[in-house]
């Protein structure tokens, strides 16, 4: 059986947004399975904010993506052929697929997933690296404690919708930061005590509103202006997890900076940063209290799925930059 | 017997650095001595970085000096007369005096000093808030493990010398940032591993080149350009302490922060502000183990002392941030 894969690869490394030179649509024969492989078809890819810094040459936190090599991307999919006896035909796994449509993988990098729990989609959001994102930065490396006030940004979007939620079941006050009216009522409707909209008017006036005696807990996925409203209302104490910074991952220039950083010494507070991977002997733990959220319907796991298949992916990934994504972005494949 | 006092005291806010219209000089006659209080002569002041910073009309640690105040400094000096059983003229104490050649201050505001260990001077340095400041900053915020590689900005300042060789003492390797061949020169003799003059060239390629794998605590005392210098040669798990930020203290606009924060991200580091007041039930251990140190030779303790009286005080506040001083910045009164 021979399999052609349509792919998605990095043509060109892109200066700010990516656009139509960034990408090449290639098809690909895959070759035939080795002992120990699968071949899985790819039904959902993950659209990840992160994707536009693997675009970088610059030393982080993994390899950029190489010139000519598929775009890396996780997904699930069904397994369609297996020289693994332990993955089946009819599996349904998630993996480090890339943007293809087809993909041969050791059935050793194939995690299970359990559609009884969740659908294909969550396991990319809430159930997925969001989900653990989420779950470890704000309870290990913000430290939650019962009873605090929480600030998120991005708080629509797969992490910070989690972030939120989770705290509440901590017994925590909630404050979501997002953009537009939809999103911040969304944000309400599933239990965040308040929703700022950072289009409308100022962030730190309305947590200063919001939050009088300040924000013990911060975390943030957006940096910028935002970042800078939140230090100005740290409460003392306070942590400020640091997620991301969705604000800067297309800028042209290295942006500023948070000009109050020095907040952080008046208030005795910490800004720390993570990486979920450091944490995946402990996804089982997440996964099953977030499973055990879901069922009860304390955690509302919502995605955005967008059709449009290997060759929709650049404009996929513009979109989370516009935000048009209430919940994990996802594409189908 | 009646007390004339020379004074320091605040005329109007300044913009960017103190100039001849911040300040007044006046004299004021002391009140008559009440009971449980004395009458201090005060012999040395603490010329402090900080002292900025207090001059603002901004929410921060401590209120701002208000218009018409005598100026805040923390000094050495000597009872003179004393109206609590408590406190013997002769005494040798510390208080805060203010910006002042008399001060009358309830006895328990002083703190006995024991020149037996120290002179006076040191007792504003080494064993005053700066040595504080960097027992606590380095050990309890920095988290300091043995064997770590150490970087301190600032270093030939009061906090930074005193970092600087207590990570010696803790067997770490210690990398000191400073301005000028002297200071560094200064640094070298008393025990750091190596000095970067960030007068001269690029502070992050000298950073990479003497720890090729990474900072694990970086102190910071100066903010700007060398905070991001830091930030970029971080190791993974390391920790920044937050101690102050010289290099903005007189800024008319508010610096940019620090661009490579997400630097902290990658490393899976933090950056953690502390006030050295919030250890002041700890100041004992510091003191006890500190004074065996210099008794030991192992702590050189410094201090840069400069003449002129009260009416120098002004004078001697800018020296502090054209850099002057090797160690403390003690003004003679």
């Amino acid at each position: 059986m021979t399999v052609t894969a349509q792919q998605i690869r990095l043509a060109k490394r892109p200066v700010g947004l990516p656009d139509i030179s960034t990408w090449e649509l290639t098809t690909e024969e895959l070759p035939e399975l080795q002992d120990g492989q699968a071949l899985v078809k790819v039904d959902h890819l993950s659209i990840d904010p992160a994707m536009r810094g693997w675009l970088n040459d610059t030393r982080s936190y993994v390899p950029p993506v190489q010139i000519g090599e598929v775009m890396r991307a996780i997904g699930t999919g069904t397994v369609v052929a297996s020289a693994d006896p332990a993955v089946a035909v009819g599996d349904h796994v998630r993996g480090m697929f890339g943007v293809t449509d087809y993909a041969v993988l050791p059935g050793s990098a194939l995690e299970p997933i359990d559609l009884d729990v969740a659908p294909e989609s969550t396991w990319l959001g809430a159930l997925g690296m969001p989900g653990m994102t989420a779950y470890f930065g704000l309870l290990d490396v913000g430290k939650l404690q019962e009873g605090e006030t929480v600030a998120v940004s991005g708080a629509a979007g797969a992490v910070g919708s989690v972030v939120g939620q989770l705290a509440k079941t901590r017994g925590c006050r909630v404050i979501g930061i997002a953009g537009g009216p939809d999103k911040c009522a969304w944000l309400e409707e599933i239990g965040f005590d308040a929703a700022i909209d950072y289009r409308e008017g100022n962030v730190t006036k309305a947590l200063r509103e919001l939050a009088p005696k300040g924000i013990d807990v911060y975390f943030d996925n957006v940096g910028g202006e935002v970042l800078d409203a939140a230090l100005a209302n740290l409460r003392r104490g306070a942590r400020i997890v640091l997620c991301g910074a969705i604000s800067s991952y297309n800028a042209e220039e290295p942006p500023a900076g948070p000009k109050r950083y020095m907040a952080l010494l008046v208030f005795r507070a910490s800004m720390t940063g993570f990486v979920v991977f450091d944490y995946a002997d402990r996804y089982p733990e997440a996964i099953k209290e977030m499973s055990a959220l879901i069922g009860d319907g304390e955690l509302v796991a919502r995605e955005t799925v967008v059709d449009g298949g290997i060759p929709g992916f650049p404009d996929a990934l513009l979109g989370i930059y516009q935000g048009i994504n209430t919940g994990k972005l996802v594409l189908t494949v």
